[in-house]
């Protein structure tokens, strides 16, 4: 095996799949990325048994070969290459020699056969979804998953269709996030698919460098997304979503709106006295005013009004602040509609734009 | 006590004092900032028993007054408050109140005469520096400083004089920094004072907002430097410093230039494959070429050739990657004369810049 190409192209390629590789293994085989080169062309792929991704690059395939080398190492050595230098790779007695201008790498490698592929199998359900569609339901709706080990199938996000309508939803208890677009074209009815955590966490990393439509292909037990030169197979979280349309509520009647980013930084600054434990914000709602307060015993009170539009009834209620933050920080540059029931019920958050989200965050006793 | 401000000025205040602060402390007085009101002004002082921060910036007092009040809470309070906000601050009833447009907080204060003021005593060597002069010797010198609890006298710089030269030197036994400047006008001798590390930090921190030329005084314990309305009163810290001018190598034959990026970027790339343990990067010097090898059982093999302009006798000499490339950091935008002698002697390394620095590595066995 024996290769030569451009550095900026094999550091961006590296760039995607490198962090899918763990730190630590058990395995050794599991710290590399398997290289495989033919007709002109590289395959990288890397793998954590859950999570494979596999990226191809046009190369000059010198002589073909196939073998596996310390990801991070490679990714460190050719972020570290001098800008526009030509790399060359060659597998020689049983060690990969990396060469580049005047610095010289010899790395050991492991046997690609030993390397541990994840089979797709049969994915049924084709279809297609823009960059950008893509990105939306999973970057907004992330932050609410679960991190939580004992209740494995919220560490994920739970994606179904209903008639028109595809939905995203990912909780973890306390706040919920509920994604809707139009189901794509040509999609089958999903069941309920939940995608894995991490995996929504490399989509995420590398979905700004493709323009493209990204190509979803599913099964009830796998998910294949294509976008570009890049794949990636997850398994998807092996568990039951609960039924999570229950705790939406319907018949919040103390309604107001206001600017995401303006009640996402008056929470900001009245917390700065939370104790870092509790970090409870009391929203009250009186005629015309929303009254923020946090009440520390060791650290201080601080409280901050803000103007609203509202002649409905008084009300106190209790909010993990960092939860509601997090929330408006998904609706930024965006009126928000906050629907409250009772201090004990959920509370609904709508962001006034163009999509059609849904936040729900429990309250807390203040 | 009773006064109002603009919150830019009192940000940069916090901002310049805040880091003295420890985030624990077993005192709780030395959490707070001690503030001051009087004739149009206000005194903001911190602590930590060994370095004290005082800076005096103009405000309206409607009332005078001294409280104290949590240091970190406050900088946080003022950093999250908006952009041009005009603050109050009432000291009522115990408690002190800080309010700005519609945000209002009210923190638990400690008596002003429980505050540990650090006295200076009579400083009898003043004398002034610019500000780039003192920047630049505490700067270049601080990446050697030890960090060593045991050998407390290293945990600084230490700071003397001879004749018409002022040095500031630093070392952890493995490397040593020395800087020499030009004597200020009008310093008394300096038989030795060592800076502790955290003054450094502090100073280092807060010198680019000043471009005004910086008051020093000492005495043999205690240290004064005052720039604008910025003064920090130090312990010296109380011990001998070791006899560094013995470590000094004069004899070295081996003698190459190089431009110090050049190099400190070969090394980062070479040492990729080493290992976190021992970091170890061999230099072999030979007829116009330098060679550096990092070699690893488990990670692998790298080597990088410079081209240098050499015909002295050749040489293999090892070196703590991470401790030569320090060294070479503070010679950025320069060649450095790099003096080898034995492989088990120490190295000395000049930046041929306008400066008069000396670095001292000593080799590792590879």
């Amino acid at each position: 095996m024996k290769i030569s190409l451009e550095r900026a192209a094999l550091l961006q390629t590296l760039g995607h799949l490198q962090s899918v590789v763990e730190r630590r293994n058990t395995l050794p085989i599991l710290s590399n990325v398997m290289i495989s080169a033919e007709d002109g062309s590289l395959t990288f792929t890397v793998t954590d048994l859950d999570l494979q991704a596999t990226e191809v690059i046009p190369a000059e395939v010198i002589s073909p070969g196939k073998t596996t080398i310390s990801a991070h190492m490679l990714f460190d050595i050719v972020r570290k290459l001098p800008d526009g230098s030509q790399i060359s790779m060659t597998l020689d007695n049983g060690r990969m020699t990396i060469a580049a201008g005047r610095s010289r790498f010899t790395l050991p490698v492991l046997a690609p056969d030993e390397f541990p592929v994840i089979v797709p199998g049969d994915l049924p359900n084709e279809f297609t979804l823009s960059a950008e569609d893509l990105g939306g339901i999973l970057g907004r709706s992330r932050f609410a998953v679960s991190t939580e080990e004992t209740r494995y199938y919220l560490n994920g996000i739970y994606i179904h269709t209903v008639d028109d309508t595809l939905f995203a939803a990912a909780t973890d208890g306390h706040r919920l996030a509920r994604i809707k677009i139009k189901r794509p074209e040509g999609a089958g009815d999903i069941d309920g698919a939940i995608i894995p955590r991490k995996a929504v966490g490399e989509i995420l990393k590398v979905i700004d460098d493709f323009e493209t439509d990204v190509k979803i292909a599913l099964s009830s037990s796998k998910m294949r997304i294509e976008m570009g030169n890049l794949v990636f197979v997850s398994k998807l979280v092996d568990g039951t979503y609960p039924d999570y349309a229950r705790v939406i509520p319907s018949g919040n009647d103390k309604v107001f709106k206001i600017a995401a980013q303006d009640l996402e930084r008056a929470i900001d600054r009245v917390s700065t006295v939370a104790t870092e434990k509790t970090r409870a914000v009391k929203v009250s709602l009186d005629k015309n005013i929303l009254q923020l307060t946090v009440n520390s015993v060791d650290m201080g009170v601080a409280n901050e009004e803000l103007a609203i539009d509202y002649t409905g009834d008084g009300v106190e209620i209790g909010f993990n602040a960092g939860y509601l933050r997090d929330i408006l920080k998904q609706c930024s540059n965006s009126d928000v509609e906050v629907a409250i029931g009772d201090p004990t019920s959920p509370v609904l958050i709508r962001p006034q734009n163009d999509t059609d989200d849904w936040f729900i965050l429990m309250p807390m006793r203040v």
